[in-house]
């Protein structure tokens, strides 16, 4: 096969407004002043989706460095309402990266063995490895989110988790893992019309529990809970970033804008070979 | 975005012959005899670049179910010579495929810990979950190859292992995984070319190190060894391919068309949804 034209992108072509969606540690969150719509942040779907397909270019490349590189790693961490498009967001951007180098750790409901340490243990155990990307579908916001929400622990154990995640967090950035947080936000009603989807189509049914309906009666109180995560774990060292997610194609632009401009700070590079490379002969 | 038309691809469209390449159980295997070029079995790299295309939109649509279903599994096992493909075979065959489906294991010299335990220790904590696709680039079969090469362990030790192996493969098989093991049959010419080529280039030096020279001197010492393991190791619920692979486009389409074959015979389906989910309606 011909070498992909992908290697011979040129990478920095695109400005990125990296600050765009992100937090500011210490300010009070307020998700209803949020918008949900991508049509609020872009005048032209097209050309979100144009951007978006060079930038897919831009991040295989990016990774193929990283890993090459194997000193950096970069974890992203997805966390939204169901039907909010944590599983979709990572198809459409990693789309194409080679899956050597990535790896998505989805988070269920913690194992019999899981809830025998403490709720961190298992997030430890799944962060990535020098040269990696690791993706976390779910996270240890849960333990701040439907732990609280349906009450399985006192109140005096989940708010003693902001500050534990917040040094767990620092501890991590400190050894050389560079963290990005994404709330994708939807709106209710667009988590209604996903929900519909998933009902109308056979092959969508298996995305939609009945539990998942129980968990739309508490969008208020997952609301607030997601308002005090978002605020009190926003640190300078890991933000968060609000993604309007009612329009994928946005959301999609969004959430790669801020990887590839993340990565474009990494700046991984090729590592120099060993030493004396240049003297070799390979024998027959 | 708009769906892509992989969503739209009939499947089962283009007829793969499956046996070729694979080896029979009990027959001897003479690597030497295996052709490594490409253009011994295919006419046309044109032709075979086209159906390899088309056969990896089948395959993202045959992950999705797989992943949906959530009951089988797949393990593919990549072994080869230094430079004989694993790492570019996983980067063409998967780009494109979820990564939240498919965990890339690479098997480096064991740890401390690994070494504590026994050799498949490491590798069945990595083996696929239901509904993943595992891909094991180096495996459990290192321990058949280059320790019985460098001696790391006396010979009652590895001549055990054989068996051990196929027992380990039994289980897996029995308990819902299927697996493929292909061994990337390069020419020791091709590796010269291969290793040249990384001296040459400077983004490839990392993938250089000295210690491949000295594993290319004792070439035909690995040879006997994989020869023996592609051997004693080829069960009816574990054959190994030996994969022309000299020719990186005949290679990749040999190993998709094995891959999707064995995808249509497992014929994952989505599952039906919960009981009453047709009569659900959703509150605002």
């Amino acid at each position: 096969m011909p070498p992909t034209p992908v290697e011979h992108s040129p990478l920095h072509q695109i400005a990125i407004m990296p600050h765009t969606h992100r937090l500011t540690p210490g300010m009070p969150v307020h998700l209803a002043e949020h918008s949900t719509r991508g049509a609020d942040h872009h005048p032209s779907r097209p050309d979100a989706e144009k951007e978006f397909r060079k930038l897919r270019h831009e991040l295989i490349v990016w990774q193929q460095k990283l890993y090459a590189e194997g000193r950096q790693k970069l974890l992203i961490i997805f966390q939204a309402m169901d039907a909010g498009g944590k599983d979709g967001t990572t198809r459409k951007v990693f789309r194409g990266v080679n899956p050597q180098g990535v790896r998505v750790t989805s988070f269920k409901a913690p194992t019999h063995d899981e809830l025998a340490h403490d709720y961190l243990w298992r997030v430890h155990r799944n962060v990535p490895a020098a040269g990696m990307i690791g993706v976390f579908n779910r996270s240890h916001y849960e333990d701040v989110l439907v732990v609280r929400v349906d009450e399985l622990v006192p109140e005096e154990v989940w708010q003693q988790r902001y500050e534990q995640i917040n040094h767990f967090e620092q501890l991590l950035t400190a050894t050389g893992t560079r963290i990005l947080k994404f709330y994708l936000h939807i709106s209710k009603q667009e988590q209604k019309e996903q929900f519909q989807e998933r009902l109308n189509v056979p092959e969508k049914h298996w995305k939609f529990s009945k539990a998942d309906l129980e968990k739309r009666r508490q969008w208020d109180d997952y609301m607030t809970a997601y308002q005090d995560a978002l605020q009190r774990c926003t640190t300078p060292w890991a933000p968060w970033y609000v993604i309007p997610s009612d329009s994928k194609w946005y959301r999609n632009l969004a959430v790669m804008r801020i990887i590839i401009h993340t990565l474009r700070e990494m700046n991984p590079s090729y590592p120099p070979g060993e030493a004396g490379i240049m003297d070799i002969t390979i024998e027959d």
